[in-house]
């Protein structure tokens, strides 16, 4: 036997592998980036690692044999994730929640249990576009409803739906980011959160509410989820540790309909979440420790977001609008209609200063108008420094 | 705005989220069972724990901003891994291994690369049904090859190759596990391994070669992989360290073609894995601990294993025929014409003793005729107890 030169390996593989489209981490950027404003981290100072590295020597000297074992996530991190959702006023219970590596192995697995091809999904224009590609990639047909500076339009939402049901379109899902979103930093006020739940039980969608950055407030009043307007299901709250404690642990959650929760744990194929970050996460979180360092981050990130405000309405031109945002990670700036936002990106990436582009946010091809600063990770005078840079790029651009 | 009684949420599932096969995790057992030799699982007494919690201090004193943040797994583990496949003799590289939640993640992966409904995917009889049921679901129509003392028949194989050649088809994959076969325990000896990647590299299929065992040999001499007798990428290795460090940490990984490497990452579609873990056990596998470890397995399973097979000898009807294997975690009995595995269960477990019955190993509906003994991770007096109880079950069938 010989082996035959005909066959490729190539050949076998299916059609939906042929053309690759590899995910990237980090590999995009070509020039040497001094500042980098462009992406939804943490700041890595702040991790809690002597506390993470007390909860994992306990958890290895006390429960080693299951932690270390196949099984289910640990028990307390589901009871330390349920006290947490009902202290938001969530009906949350041990079958309305699904543990996952990160929120958005949750999000990434809405299209195995929503969408066949070519079903309609209505998102945020902008919006999280890692997430949101996965809906695309699965086949969803995207709708985009703007977001004003009081989140998703709920008035273009309703107009859409009677349109889409005069077509006989019921939608899958409505992804929405209400509290800090991601990247414009605005809060959703309680009219349109209610606005927003009425109509999903009216026209029978389900809303996806993306928590991400909820507790990170640092002004304003605190707002009921949307999932707490309805308790008929409607709504699938989604969450995780990623920004409190670390994204480095691969720990997020969804709550809802048990029906929902048992599909997403069918299609997360691979199992449940490894036995000992669970463990370790859970012991963390029960020596009561993460409410305390999150009112650290509040202030670290109160101080950083300030401190960007200033900055851009010190170096800015005036025609620039920075929104304001309450918590979060982000400051959302809009451009005056002669600066492009890649054009901006390309002229500050010379400079050592990047940031993400608004068309890096839309589903539907907007976004040049608009730039995402990360206030989140970056050190304070490194804030400084490059917010002065961006704006002496804006003024060069002018010339 | 009122909710319309005639929506429902489950009406919002695709056709494949609308039948309901969650995962079950031990909720099978209604009898109380004493002694358990049903499953493949490490004895958690032998778990280093010790030494793990040394790498987490480590990690999280010295590496947190990394090993807490985004980003892919620890380099230091790819090489540790790299490391290990070298020393078995295969072309490791970095572009030519992914790591997962476990080996089982990235078998499960495998369909979505190579199987559209219909294909052909080629496994053992028996085999390790927790992957195989992953190809069945994804739509692969699966052929079973037998596997006797030596491992998978290969001349039964070329004639089924050949067979499907005549018809058009060209399968998939062929999954096997040549090393301490799961269920059986069989290792295939070097020329049937030659056969197999010959016939594989002749009709240009790809192998799968598990090895989650391969690391446990206690006695007779090792073997090359598969993938060290084929350089033009018709084998895909596969391992873990389940087996060797625990289970709960979830890591495994493969070894292959860069073509099949960066598809796999593509569907591992919530990213690579935890940071964290990664940095932790990396840390762990570089202080040259786990060799050591490995041969203070050994020498447990070995002890095990025998002890097992003496009570076996003493203790079952002489017509019961035991495997002897050379490593890894199982015996395998044949079983005499008038027994069958399944009524042996149901008597056993009302005397408190459960074991994988042979149904539970094939795709194709066989294996009442055997059953599956795990000696790994009950304790020696469990197993000699256990051992003798099965053999009181097995005379009073008789009666």
């Amino acid at each position: 036997m010989t082996s035959t030169p005909s066959y490729r390996i190539a050949d076998l593989f299916a059609e939906r592998a042929r053309n690759l489209t590899p995910p990237t981490y980090g590999t995009e950027l070509t020039k040497i980036i001094t500042v980098s404003f462009a992406y939804g981290l943490a700041d890595p100072i702040l991790f809690p690692h002597t506390d993470l590295a007390a909860a994992s020597a306990t958890v290895l000297a006390q429960e080693a044999p299951t932690a270390l074992n196949y099984g289910p996530p640990s028990d307390q991190l589901y009871e330390q994730i349920i006290l947490r959702l009902r202290a938001r006023g969530i009906a949350a219970d041990r079958d309305r929640v699904i543990i996952g590596y990160g929120s958005s192995q949750i999000l990434g697995l809405l299209p195995d249990v929503f969408v066949e091809p070519g079903d309609v999904v209505i998102v945020e224009g902008p919006t999280f576009l890692g997430v949101v590609n996965k809906f695309a990639n699965a086949g969803a047909h995207l709708i985009t409803i703007p977001v004003d500076e009081l989140g998703m339009d709920v008035d273009v939402l309703e107009a859409t739906l009677i349109d889409l049901k005069k077509q006989g379109i019921r939608p899958r899902f409505i992804y929405t980011i209400p509290t800090f979103h991601n990247p414009t930093g605005v809060t959703m006020p309680l009219f349109r959160r209610k606005k927003l739940v009425a109509l999903a039980a009216e026209y029978g969608v389900l809303v996806v509410e993306d928590e991400a950055y909820t507790d990170l407030r640092f002004r304003g009043e605190v707002l009921p989820p949307i999932a707490t307007l309805n308790d008929e299901g409607w709504v699938l709250y989604v969450s995780t540790f990623s920004k409190t404690i670390a994204p480095g642990i691969r720990l997020g959650w969804a709550c809802g309909d048990p029906a929902i929760i048992e599909r997403l744990a069918m299609f997360k194929s691979e199992g449940p979440v490894g036995p000992f970050v669970s463990h370790v996460v859970a012991h963390y979180c029960a020596t009561g420790k993460l409410d305390n360092h999150i009112q650290d981050l509040i202030a670290c990130y109160q101080h950083k977001c300030n401190l960007m405000l200033e900055a851009i309405a010190h170096e800015f031109p005036s025609d620039v609008v920075a929104l304001r945002p309450d918590g979060g990670f982000f400051v959302w700036c809009k451009l005056p209609p002669d600066i492009s936002a890649n054009t901006l990106l390309t002229a500050a990436s010379e400079h050592g200063v990047t940031f993400l582009p608004g068309t890096r946010c839309y589903a539907n091809g907007q976004g040049d108008d608009a730039i995402r600063l990360a206030f989140s990770f970056q050190p304070t005078e490194k804030i400084v420094e490059g917010i002065a840079i961006l704006g002496s790029v804006l003024r060069e651009l002018r010339r």
